[in-house]
């Protein structure tokens, strides 16, 4: 079997203005000279600006798009020709208001495609299953994840460990 | 306790030039009018233009930019003044090469945290630990999500199962 290969993403991010957030984005492995600086804000009604789009509006957008490149490319590797993908979809969470602040949970994420091609069903359904296992995103959300979160304190580094009872419960795919 | 209240995006994507894809994104619940047009690209090396950062790169900053908002708002929520924050961290995965095409698996998420403010340790981390319940992609990252795929083929729609053998296996925070 093939090695595996690491595929590395790194960023340096600084908050601005009322609630806005600049984050400088390169690809630390394979190793790339691209650097692309995103930023998100909050609108009016969350104190920010709106000089950009919410940080949930970037994930939504990943989350389809990384789908969608995963069809184009995997398209060509498997020899099923499609002339196009169009998604449409939505991501949801629920807040449960505590005392000042809230905490989250996610829902249920749905995207439904549109696969502009000739080619049978089939085959169609075939290039689907096969870009699912090639999206790193939607890898990354079958599973629970290592998030690890350090906090910089004076010289040292604490790691901030989570309320266990804060995690949401796992769902069945 | 209060109800709970959703939260949910939703999302119009299309592809378009060799790799780049479209997506206006737009928060259904609560009602917002606002709508962001978001773009995504690959480099030269994987067939595209460079016209947009990759899906990847819009995760990377929705992960880093989720928990900066959190910190913030909930910052004057709990009454703890700080001036600013920066995050620098690396969100990894792997790619496990298959005769022509590839399967990935999330591998660890990394977030170093640096809080500008003159309030006692105890207290930010005790931000950082709210801001974690809060941050709606923190908490997504933490469980098995239920996200479903579903293909138009002619009129019908179909739902295409993912392979149960292609989910990586979870992992303990």
């Amino acid at each position: 079997m093939a090695d595996k290969i690491p595929v590395i993403f790194e960023f340096s991010a600084h908050s601005t203005g009322k609630m806005r957030n600049e984050i400088d984005v390169w690809m630390a492995q394979p190793p790339n000279e691209e650097e692309w600086q995103i930023a998100t804000d909050e609108g009016d009604f969350h104190g920010g600006d709106g000089t950009a789009p919410p940080p949930l509006a970037l994930f939504a957008a990943a989350v389809a798009a990384c789908m969608m490149t995963q069809i184009r490319g995997f398209s060509k590797r498997m020899g099923i020709p499609i002339r196009g993908v169009q998604v449409t979809g939505r991501t949801s969470w629920k807040l449960h208001p505590e005392d000042r602040v809230y905490s989250t949970e996610p829902d249920r994420f749905e995207l439904d495609f549109d696969i502009d091609s000739d080619e049978p069903r089939e085959r169609i359904e075939e290039l689907m299953r096969q870009a699912q296992k090639g999206c790193f995103i939607d890898q990354t959300l079958q599973r629970q994840n290592a998030v690890v979160h350090r906090l910089r304190v004076g010289d040292d580094v604490v790691e901030i460990e989570r309320d266990p009872e804060s995690t949401p419960p796992s769902v069945d795919g």
